[in-house]
């Protein structure tokens, strides 16, 4: 059974334990004082092109949401969110249960628009409702969609123009950077957002995550929401060091162009088959509309999440390619489904 | 310099990173739903002795601390700590951030008794005052002082009677239950207490600690309060793997037996050198009492924290050893401190 | 200017004051804990054939909701709401901020259906998602419409099928249990709901709302909940003694039906002049949707809500009548509106 | 039975209820944007000297406390308060539901000092604490002791040096500014705390307490937070009319004065008898220590709080007096004291 479900059913690439076993023995500073986590943090802001953001890791991506939208906002501050966003319907409350409100903004593709974001301040008028102070996106979305640099312009001036906090969620960020569509570099986001992460336990990395503070008032006593948190881990050097190799050299890129590249023969090869897909979805995720039964047939020999019914004969699935998918297992996928359905 | 800073400025125990390694290559399910993590789980339960505790994994102490503290209570209720407890003084007001008021009780040495636990509960009468509702303890304390099982007991029926919670913060068990004056084994805790958790960081873990719940009241939903606190890893093999392999023979026990007897050197010659120590510390933290000029030149070669003054000469010290210690080094140390008081 | 804005911008029924100025001499305890309130809970629980239910007085609508939702859930669980639902949108997150989600559905009347909350509670399948938990109503609703006694029916066994609290809102109950179509009495809510509040505040009160908790698991400790929100008044005799004056008698439904009358005057006048309404709104609200230059001219001599902009050229405007209400007043308005409309 | 239990037993001031009942039959706006409660803040200022001060009302002291104390700290941020601190012991951990821990400073007679402050500040280095950000005192403090104008002003100075907050509870204020003893007057105290607020509740009001917001940061869309808190009363000119009344002539200070006479004779008439008191306290609040058999005694005839034991043969009792204390009712108490203790 070979499993499309997600991104990390698998393990770390092999480059980022041994870096692990490598740096073993050394004694360093607890809670992310470490030599590694600052040569992390610099290099980050190297590729950045920004020296003065601010670096932290954390070991999730819930983990990162709720500490960074939790320090940044006062308590009558409000998030604004696709329906589809990760902190709306996949992270347990974990943002109200720090005691904010989440104002769900119906979309069809994932992405949120500067007309979106006008709406939604103009809807709420006085202290008898909530104050929205902060955007939160993903890129790519949760359907798989991105921003080009234009839209994350558009929403960017939006957000300046109304005093709002812009926040990405960048679990998949390595995957939508190198979609084939893409015309957005690292080094735009920080001129562009207040704050987003780099996902890395999605591409490659045991765990972590690295949350990049553009906004200069955001910066201040970050540490103490994340001890607050739970987020400042003793052993917190385990994430430099996977960051550092993450980024020594190009091997972001390359896990997240191997992981495209699957997805881009799923995608060819099902669209060749005649099949529709839910959405267009240039990054690692590909939602594929098949007949009940050929999914039911599918599923005997592969894992993956059956995300949406489209009619009572047919639904979407999700196929979720990771850095490493064989390619084998994709072309075996494809063929059988070839047969599937021409049988 | 040689660190006797702390426990957690070590990597991990190599058998550790092997066994990452070896199991990298496997696709399994998230979140804490492989295979390992539940192998894990019932390699616990066995070494305990009890089938029906439930066992979840976290990343680190605060965490599973403020996870299971908000868990456990409802708004009203309150924790009753000693004044050194890790939770009062050193996770950044965690707790009081999910909620809830946490009673200090001023003790000397770390340990909270059942005398204690009565007088909190009796002076809160009514509905102006919180309900104290969960006995918070560290085993051993935050100054290296350990519990035996008889007083572990005092402390059970103490909570019994008065429908309290009884929770354990194992973040160094295993050098309590390795301490030499010891007479609690870990399939006592079970029996006595409502919720623990026994420590993987400080005791060679890359990371990770392990919460047992006992009381079938308190299990009910956990995964929820995990995943809304952030704390349920995507890659959750990762700390399955991890315990699997502290626990499949006894290296976890002998991990804090090397570090305890590593500390024993230390309490044993410092003695001998007619110096006293701040408390009667068993476990593997040492806090020997210093003339501040001698504290001085041992800076100079040794990094360790200058705990508390205790006179205007003289200031004790604390010294922390691990399973990465190395026996040259704390003979060394020795050595360097005879010298220097005898010079 | 003669204000229609809402029903809480009068002051309170003279028997209100007068009950207020004759009981002022007494000493009595304090915290709702006075001879007055203890009276005034005992004539609740005989208006509502109930023995057992537990009663609590309360400022306003805002504090008790958040009270009694933020007592009644675990950190987890959320609330199912319709989208005009007050907690939602008229709070300023008060719900969240006691760290709880609301669940919006999209309804158009107002009012919750049992598919509604079956469609909800399907959609919540792991612990990724919160976990619903109370099914949140007003009646009436925020657009006027009332529940059958059958409509409550369906959703209290559906509530109980899937093990969620039933809460009612009965910031106006009054207005909806006197209503012409109403065939709810007061004492089927125990039998049917799990809590409900009756309003005072808006329906002749100085201030002040009775929670009524029908289901003994949430009647534990529910005053420590109260304390810790500053929900319970010092003199809290304030409170007791304005319910016994509204149910001593029947001055409760007297007044709601005055209000109700009010409104229907409004109904059937601005009917006969061939106006459309943007909801059937049984109770003391009013929705008549009219041009917009008719809205401008009654503006000039009247105050009230502009609800929504229906097109280009009309809008639904909101009109409501309360205990204090003026039938010249509301004829005047109607006689002006036909001026307006013929001219 | 008289009572000396609390100053809230009573009900208002016949002035008080004479307003309500004279501005009963106007229509207002809602929620404290009257005309009334605008005209009780205009009014205040001027009282206060100060025309740039922002005034809200609230309904009671943890309300009001715990609306401010949220809406002035972020997450990571705690308060430094005595350990007799109403908001500590009194209120069900009001202010830790809210996020934030209470730093608790030991104290003999509910005072707290610039030393204090300081400690409390230098005691919290680094992420892994709290931050000490705001000061909450109490004046007079809950056992009836006063803040001398050098006093407030030595903690002023100290809270601007640390970049702290200092608030005050002022709950009894009236009683403060009125003890003999004091020299600060109600103008003061914009000049020396950030914020602070005017009791009505236990001074003559039927409910109600001013907040004065003196510094400019902390002003910003306070409304917002009083909403979520449910602290926004719909008929909000219920408060406004009540503080009009109190301070449109001396009214506030003519009956703090009384309540303070009141207890004046009962400091020198049982002083006369020859009795300790556990605290020399100049407000409306007396605590002689007695014989338990006297105690027991006066228990016959009289309610008031047994404070603390003293020795096994000796208690404190608290005796308080109100606007409303009848000074027959004194007399005869001392005359009852005098005859048990003789006898």
């Amino acid at each position: 059974m070979y499993s499309f479900k997600n991104d990390y059913s698998e393990g770390a690439h092999p480059r980022i334990l041994n870096a692990l076993v490598e740096s073993n023995f050394a004694q360093v500073e607890g809670y992310g004082k470490d030599i590694y986590t600052l040569k992390a943090a610099d290099l980050l802001r190297q590729k950045l092109g920004h020296s003065d953001v601010d670096i932290h890791f954390f070991s999730g991506g819930t983990q990162a949401n709720l500490t960074a939208l939790s320090a940044f906002l006062r308590p009558h501050e409000a998030v604004i969110a696709a329906n589809t966003g990760h902190v709306l319907v996949h992270e347990t409350g974990a943002i109200e249960a720090t005691g904010h409100k989440i104002i769900s903004i119906e979309v069809s593709d994932g992405k949120l628009t500067s007309e979106h974001i006008k709406a939604a301040v103009e809807a709420h008028t006085d202290e008898h409702m909530v104050k929205p102070k902060l955007v939160y996106i993903s890129n790519p979305t949760e359907l798989g969609s991105i921003y080009t640099k234009d839209e994350l312009k558009q929403l960017s001036y939006c957000c300046k123009d109304n005093r709002l906090i812009l926040y990405v969620d960048g679990a998949r960020l390595g995957s939508a950077l190198c979609a084939k569509d893409n015309d957005l570099a690292l080094s735009d986001l920080p001129n562009l957002v207040d704050a987003f992460y780099i996902g890395g336990t999605k591409n490659g990395a045991l765990l972590g995550e690295a949350m990049i503070i553009c906004c200069d008032t955001l910066k201040t006593e970050f540490r103490f929401h994340m001890k607050q948190k739970g987020a400042l881990l003793a052993k917190g050097k385990l994430l430099g060091i996977q960051f550092l190799e993450l980024f020594r050299d190009d091997l972001y890129f390359e896990l997240a162009n191997h992981a495209n590249n699957m997805a881009d023969i799923l995608r060819r090869e099902i669209d060749r088959l005649g099949c529709k897909f839910l959405i267009d979805s240039p990054s690692n995720q590909v939602f594929p509309i098949l007949p009940n039964y050929v999914i039911a047939r599918l599923q005997e020999k592969y894992d993956f999440y059956i995300w949406e019914k489209v009619d009572d004969d047919k639904s979407a699935i999700r196929l979720v390619t990771s850095w490493a998918t064989n390619e084998t297992a994709v072309l075996q996928l494809v063929g059988d489904l070839q047969k599937i359905m021409k049988s």
